[in-house]
């Protein structure tokens, strides 16, 4: 493991930041997004919220140069990165970040046999970066996501909308049509139940994506050309008792709330199927929200997404999910957590039990899965044991 | 009853736009959204969509100057003009709109008896527009309703709007993040199953108000200030098992799927509660399109709306409702209707039996209310017997 802080690290190289908005800059048809450096400095808040209490989260298999443009909004943040593939690359990260890095050996080392349930050569393996950290919130994003602009062309501060997202409480039992009630300017409308107006903590909140939208392969065959720019100005509660597609590319989350069931399951090598890590952890943490009364919001803030991914590899590793999630998605909708389970944790293993038990006939893959599920269940409890009074236990 | 048509009736007095449009302008404050005539028409479509299927349904108690606004969009549509309060009063309508307009002496004269089910100085008569409607879709909207400006400074044709949404499915079974997969640049995101993109009939559209918020009384009073500036570019499918506020100042649905639902319940004179009607509605609709399997969408389209009513009259109507809601949402989140309720009709008097077992305990009220929810049921079937073989039953 590689542990850097801004002021020990020294560069090895100048940043490629030129070259790479280039690249970014030929690919813009519709929207100009792509926000320079100096643009997002402006825009940078004085105080940086939370400074202490969140990590960011990123897996890559390259140079992580794509944080230049994020430097204003990210810096003063502490950042994991969890390198994929081959562990003997050496990963460039701009100089003065802070950051800590593992790649395959040091998980190995760190969960030793339990590390067979951080999934490999694919962006699952992101998950272990959840649980290494000690901070109460995480914001994770691809290293292909640039900073987005309103419409009034200013650069989102992605991060510092998720703050405000998980900082200001959900509204699951009731559809408020004005969006997020906690919005500046907004409120909730006539005929809202005032006994649900205080609202419930905020577990997930799940960022957009202008440019490139997240669309599956065969969506992606079908429209190729297909690019998202229509910037919608809303924040909202996914109401309790309904499932959504999590996409974990501009996520961020309470770990303290939610974080155990935060696992990207078991994807790419060795695995039937690939790109439904963020898809597994979606129906896992909704479920697991609405039993225990959380809130998961969707909506700002926006990312530019930059690279649409080789539709053609992409079919080969959701194929087997396109056909399964006709059975998983069903097998969520009806689950049902038993009342003692009161933690995260132990919803997570009652869940991880029923997977076994109900989707094991759709293929033995997900009795795999579920014993996974309680690998990784294992292996939190063991970096992050229980706090009792103040004390580990 | 009054029965015009744009070629025969004869204007009596010249429309009062300009001095409308003053009294608008001094509200004015954070943007500018109500849009003059000339340039409506400029956005109005060629070919009006649905001109022989829709009627637009306008509750009032005074002349219709607001008309003149939406005449570019509104004027090839058949309006239906519910006259609330004193029936010896003239209501005046602009001239060049194919109208009926009913005062409560037509409404006694054509329901006898049952005319009982339809409140009298309350815009809960309205519902009277949709069951003498012949049409298969109906808008409805207030009478200080004006016509919004987008973003770009576009005047929003609301009506056009409300056809897309209710022309094209709803998504009730699973969230979409980009929101109505139907609309241009949209689609469903990786991990939407594919069973459910067909969608399902959409039976309600309910749009939003840009300038005075839809707040209750209370919230009215806390925030006399707060006004909508936030222009959401987005429709989307208030998913199953979710109840929502049903607002009904610009509101479209299609009859034949939902129309004896639209029910608008026991409002203002003689009737302890105010200014829940649309509400309860939106309640009774909500459970039965679940229960249907037909989508309810939110959003778009914008109307501006020009005037907060008082607040305190409005606390007046609406007390006790501030309390039972408290109480009638549990209800409804709760209710079951039985398999054999295979119609709205038969769904509907289900629920008014319900709606007397489990809410009289709350107040006698609840059981006048079931009565009249099944007195508006007969009167309905009997303004619009049904239909076997293309002839009526």
């Amino acid at each position: 493991m590689y542990s850097h802080s801004s002021s020990i690290y020294t560069p090895i190289q100048p940043l490629p930041f030129n070259r790479i908005s280039q690249i970014v800059a030929s690919s813009f048809q519709v929207i100009m997004v792509l926000e320079p450096a100096t643009a997002t400095q402006a825009a940078a808040p004085a105080m940086p919220q939370l400074k202490d209490e969140l990590d960011i989260v990123i897996p890559t298999i390259r140079n992580l140069d794509f944080l230049e443009m994020w430097r204003p909004f990210f810096q003063p943040y502490h950042l994991i990165i969890v390198q994929d593939g081959d562990p003997s690359k050496t990963i460039k990260v701009p100089p003065g970040f802070d950051y800590e890095l593992y790649n395959r050996n040091d998980i190995n080392k760190i969960l030793g046999p339990k590390a067979s349930c951080i999934s490999f050569k694919d962006s699952a393996c992101r998950c272990f970066g959840y649980m290494v950290s000690k901070k109460k919130y995480i914001f994770t994003i691809d290293d292909d996501c640039f900073v987005a602009k309103d419409p009034s062309g200013k650069a989102v501060n992605a991060l510092e909308q998720h703050i405000k997202n998980l900082l200001c409480p959900s509204t699951p039992f009731f559809f408020n049509t004005l969006y997020d009630p906690f919005r500046d300017g907004a409120d909730f409308v006539r005929g809202y139940p005032f006994s649900l107006r205080e609202g419930v903590p905020t577990a997930v909140s799940h960022g957009l994506w202008l440019n490139i939208p997240d669309y599956d392969a065969p969506t992606q065959l079908v429209k190729p050309l297909e690019r998202n720019t229509r910037f919608v100005d809303a924040v909202l509660t996914i109401p309790k008792g309904t499932l959504f597609p999590m996409c974990g590319m501009n996520l961020a989350f309470d770990r303290d709330l939610i974080g155990p069931a935060m696992y990207f399951g078991l994807m790419g090598d060795g695995q039937p199927i690939g790109r439904y890590d963020d898809m597994w952890a979606g129906w896992c943490v909704k479920v697991i929200c609405d039993h225990l009364g959380l809130g998961v919001k969707t909506g700002l803030p926006y990312i530019y997404h930059s690279k649409a991914s080789n539709p053609f590899v992409n079919l080969r590793k959701e194929y087997k999910g396109i056909f399964w999630q006709e059975e998983i998605i069903p097998f969520f909708q009806q689950v049902v957590l038993p009342k003692d389970c009161t933690t995260v944790q132990k919803c997570y293993i009652e869940l991880a039990k029923q997977v076994k038990e109900k989707l094991s006939k759709v293929d033995p893959y997900f009795d795999k899965l579920g014993d996974a599920m309680v690998t990784w269940i294992k292996a939190w409890d063991e970096l992050n044991p229980p706090v009792l009074n103040g004390k580990a236990a």
